[in-house]
């Protein structure tokens, strides 16, 4: 579908409250994010949205469809390789806006300096989610044998990916 | 050398002061550690000491020369692979006190039921390291281009390495 894209936006701590449906929504299946039912909204809210992580959302319709999270991975000598976390609502699947959060995701990276971008936590059964990265320029780098408990799996695996942020992308 | 062996015991967060001299050695070359010197103590206690991360010393003579951290490497779905630290006075080098650290932190992980531990962030010029990690049995499953800034070499490329923990262990 070619929609008029959302507009995206950062935000401030306060407003994870409108992002917090769908971090509970993501988490409860059980086969994508580490997080589970069990997070306190303090814990995602910490995660999401604590210095010096900054949070965005993409808004349809007066709600809150989709977020993403941008951090350094690391402190000191690894912070200039970013991190990034995202969630969409259910009802607003397989509408672009992951790509479009990705997308922009690495736009404020590349502006606030990073050189590169890491997903440290990629679980291999999510192919929808690999295939999206991939198409996005990121690179399978790791692979952590049985990393993740699955709800319906048992123990899968865990992808690393990466990608370089080139100075021509500014 | 074939020395006695050193006592290896846990510790509370508020003995991290007579690991604090070994850390600050540890990071000051710039060239293992992603903390830089501008680590405040209370950061380095947290990193090292804070719940649900454990502590653990090596001492000599009535002075520590030796120290580990164990912790989850992931909250919820991915708490069962464990990540640790280790740090070692530089004048007790070359004693085989590290891979004294790293066998007693394997079995600590064991203990605590974890079935895996990961190292996120080996720097890939630390040959000694990757060595001695290899020989512990660890296998590299991932690597970050450029993810360190070395203070003499500049980017260098980040190992991520791991090993299952069997069962047979215990």
């Amino acid at each position: 579908m070619n929609e008029t894209p959302l507009p995206i936006r950062e935000i401030a701590p306060v407003e994870f409250r409108r992002v917090w449906p769908i971090f509970q929504a993501a988490v409860a299946g059980g086969d994508v994010f580490v997080q589970t039912t069990e997070t306190t909204f303090e814990e995602a809210q910490h995660l999401w949205t604590a210095p010096p992580t900054r949070a965005f959302v993409v808004e349809g319709d007066g709600a809150v469809v989709g977020s993403y999270m941008i951090r350094p991975n690391q402190p000191g000598r690894g912070d200039h390789v970013a991190n990034a976390g995202y969630v969409v609502a259910p009802e607003a699947r397989n509408r672009g806006i992951a790509r479009a959060l990705c997308e922009h995701s690495l736009e404020t990276a590349v502006r606030a300096g990073f050189t590169a971008m890491q997903f440290n936590f990629v679980v291999a059964t999510n192919e929808s989610a690999v295939h999206l990265w991939t198409s996005c320029g990121f690179e399978i780098v790791g692979c952590l044998p049985g990393a993740f408990r699955h709800a319906k799996l048992g123990f899968v695996d865990v992808l690393i990916m990466y990608r370089r942020l080139g100075a021509s992308r500014t």
